[in-house]
């Protein structure tokens, strides 16, 4: 198997982090040396995709992480019997539409490392926190009642709601939360083995810690 | 089962199709008449939101939609078996983030209707109009391969992706497409029963013939 990437591409870093989780080892194509033919892979131009053994094309990084963990073994991270699945579903979402994809968009509104490869609207990008905020609280509240998004482990509900709430401090959409719950579980998030990109990230970009 | 919702939203349209493609008959709640107490349904306040006979609550309208088809008869619109599933988790991810996402976007920021509700940013929103214009090609590449998008029977990949090709028409932000592949395949979408109401949204907004 081998993964298409441009290093540190959010999308990219969900895959890699996941994997990591997994035990998965992934060789990868950096398309940022080297895109020809690219398009051939990915007609959208996007990153990742993963070419399977078989020479069969994934893209979409969710849906990449849906086949890693489904085609390796336990723990499975989308969750094992229906009701935990869509638990999981449902709060993966949330993390991804809420936090993830905003978190995302407002660095390339806002950062000067984005400044003439996108057209920049810093004040749509200040529309995204107030959004933010109120769902960062709804998982504060949800993370007083269990030490992950669902239940006692680890899920890619955790993965994409960390990793949202970290571009937003990333990007200084949000400072670091004062609620406990959120403090607890990003602390313990941070420091797990499959972070470490993003740690490394952390210090490049100076970010406050949030734990 | 109760289905909480606001009429026309598109999340609550794209429930409302998938569960008419599958004959599962949904009571509601309309909201917009009366929200006292929602919050406590959905802390994140939006619709649709679906109440289980046992009282449990499940939003975002995607994995609402992978309940419904999950817990009632075939055909089973996110797939069957681990090949056809992915596929259709990708393409329908394709459809939502390409088209069904920034055609609701689109509509937000540009149409009158929005005005006074939401802080409007057309000239953001005409940069979504490019990637979507390039989305619908890669659709239409892959519709001349198979009469759906993910092989000969409709899935949820088709929903999502058609609704979000009808926003960006709708709103103005694309016109028909004149690749054939794509007026096959719509021509037949919207004429499906489980459409009804969203050809009687083209016809309160006008809109020019898909087919």
């Amino acid at each position: 198997m081998r993964l298409f990437i441009v290093p540190f591409a959010p999308n990219v870093l969900r895959v890699q982090i996941l994997a990591a989780e997994k035990g998965i080892a992934l060789e990868v194509a950096d398309i940022s040396l080297d895109h020809t033919g690219y398009h051939a892979i990915n007609p959208l131009g996007q990153v990742p995709a993963l070419e399977l053994d078989d020479g069969r094309i994934l893209t979409e990084s969710l849906t990449i992480c849906q086949y890693l963990d489904e085609t390796s073994g336990a723990p499975f991270l989308f969750g094992g019997d229906t009701d935990e699945r869509l638990q999981i579903a449902m709060w993966e979402r949330r993390g991804e539409t809420r936090l993830f994809n905003p978190g995302v968009e407002y660095g390339h509104h806002t950062h000067p490392m984005f400044a003439g490869r996108t057209k920049q609207f810093p004040d749509f990008a200040a529309t995204l926190v107030p959004k933010a905020e109120k769902a960062l609280s709804v998982f504060a509240d949800q993370l007083e009642r269990t030490p992950y998004v669902v239940g006692d482990r680890l899920t890619v509900a955790d993965i994409t709601s960390f990793m949202g709430y970290v571009w937003f401090v990333v990007y200084g959409g949000l400072r670091p939360s004062e609620r406990a719950s959120i403090r607890h579980w990003s602390g313990r998030m941070i420091a797990r083995e499959s972070m470490t990109v993003l740690r490394d990230l952390a210090t490049y970009f100076n970010m406050p810690p949030l734990d």
